[in-house]
């Protein structure tokens, strides 16, 4: 694909609302004026790519083709990570090599993936967002050298990491819990249970075929397990948080909760 | 008015700064691209449609004219409600039909609604700003057929709900506490006194008129009456919150406060 | 420096997530189209332009350059103070003369200030930010008239304050302490240790340097002097927040802190 053809740029980061994303849209403004910005995400999990890697692809799932997706949730910065520059079925994603890229990568039909070999000269050892990924972006929108060898996916790190993961990945502003399962692909289809902090929860189609203040779960708008009390927060009645497990019930399995 | 001369598409949400915001963003970046998209306000009380009816046309009130109001408070998301378009003198407004477009449609001098026909093919049970509304924003702005039904606006869900709401409908980050009520038109005036929460709150022009740490009220920037406290939070001070009442108080009529 | 050429308007407020910030917004978007507009900060400590004020030079000295920077923490908002433009080696400042502007305007090689004189006829007694200063920046970028008046810096309120604010003038997401303190110039150097909340700090060079857990300084991506703690929070060991101080302590000079 011809990066060159990049019809947006969309954030992803866990830098909250505060000063960090604005800078790195200011480097982007001053580099890819042309190339419109997306803030789709910046409260993933602090320091936790190992629950936005799970995130990740259902949030790519129904976005438009076209997009990179600068991808920031970076503890080890300043380390010796490396920075990735996948391709997977039309979109680009740039990022730390912590994992954070790993399940796009795994689940993609067309993939291939990159280590980034330019670095600027100037580059602060903590903000590899601004300094660093932000221009790298810039310069693959405008087509220029970054210095790229390919990888095999399985190099990755993050590569081994299981399918599906059964715990909480990410917490809205209404409590609901998105799950890291694919609501589409768990064995035992809508007869599954969710077990979670002691509850056995049971699926419905969404929040207005549950009474009210009753937890269930749901395939949510990316595809995922979420686990939501109808105008209620599940988060508060079940004390759940991003990281905490849950289990998966199949149907007839009432016994044995599958992690 | 032509719909394709839309200036800008102004977001409206109570999603908060999570993850919805941005594939609705993403969405209409694909569909329009010249369209530019503003986040107006995202934080409106969730699940509360009968509260951002009341700040919705004061929002309005002192926005550039020509904007798409693309509204989404919707609890009933999944259910039974329809999907509502508002042309209301020069603007229009589009979301779903629980009330939250009802003040706006209630106080227009040129006025008309329609229902809304078209759905795509794809719609999720519980994400129809994304999947709905943001496409049929964006069919607006390009003259494409959404299947609209003239209705009455007394027809509106919403339409007999009173015309003030003496209650608190936001609270801002510095604790200001917006109600539901025009300031301009309470019938005491610049006397007119504000019970909450067991105080009995006179008028000020603004904030450094009164000492730091008092309660007062002031016809805040949007026309509402607002309860404030200099250089403190009104929200801890009173122990109010989005929903909970006040009452007012004419001049002279110190005895009994009106609901 | 010809204003028409200003290539782009970042946003630095107190204003929260909340409504405001979208109220600018929606004014620029309506008076100048073709600038963009960042929201490069919003969350910067409610009414306290005296801490803004150091962290202001900080954010702006990795930014590109020819951005007007439009500034409003504003809690005399409605009362006598004035509006200032500080045009400030290549960028342009736009906003209250409460300090906000005054260490830009101080360390800045070549800097001229303005007082403004246009003033829009509506204007609320609130919100300045969306009636005065947006305005004005939409009319500085258009080459407009704005009844400048020129100023000496010494001239602006907070042209006395000390160089440097040996405390915290921002917390960002993960709770780390940004300083008043430029770490390229302590007489310490990397020796410099600093005292906070009882405790002495060493100097790092980045995050992954220090065990998880332990508090430590270093020369955050702005310049500044940043008390962190690898994956952990900061501001909740030390039980910090902004306006908080600390102390600064040369080397081999233990037993002294210099505030």
């Amino acid at each position: 694909m011809d990066p060159t053809g990049i019809a947006r740029i969309a954030l992803v980061t866990d830098f909250g609302p505060g000063l960090y994303v604005g800078q790195m849209r200011a480097r982007l403004s001053a580099l890819v004026p042309h190339v419109p910005v997306i803030d789709l995400v910046q409260d993933l999990p602090p320091f936790r790519p190992d629950l936005g890697a799970y995130l990740l692809p259902a949030l790519v799932r129904d976005m438009p083709r076209g997009t990179l997706y600068l991808c920031v949730v970076d503890p080890g910065v300043g380390g010796e990570r490396a920075g990735l520059l996948v391709e997977s079925d039309g979109d680009w994603l740039l990022g730390p090599d912590n994992g954070l890229l790993s399940r796009v990568a795994h689940r993609g039909r067309e993939v291939q993936a990159y280590r980034i070999g330019w670095q600027p000269k100037d580059l602060s050892a903590s903000f590899h967002g601004r300094d660093w990924f932000a221009p790298a972006a810039a310069r693959l929108c405008l087509g220029e050298h970054l210095g790229l060898t390919a990888l095999d996916r399985c190099a990755l790190v993050g590569a081994d990491w299981s399918d599906d993961l059964p715990a909480v990945v990410y917490v809205d502003r209404y409590g609901n819990l998105m799950c890291g399962l694919l609501a589409g692909t768990l064995p035992g289809g809508a007869q599954t249970r969710i077990r979670a902090a002691g509850h056995v929860l049971r699926r419905a189609r969404t929040f207005c075929d549950v009474p009210p203040g009753e937890p269930f779960w749901y395939e949510n708008a990316l595809g995922l397990v979420e686990i939501a009390v109808n105008q209620g927060r599940a988060d508060r009645l079940l004390g759940l948080a991003p990281g905490d497990s849950i289990a998966w019930i199949p149907q007839g399995d009432a016994e044995m909760a599958h992690v």
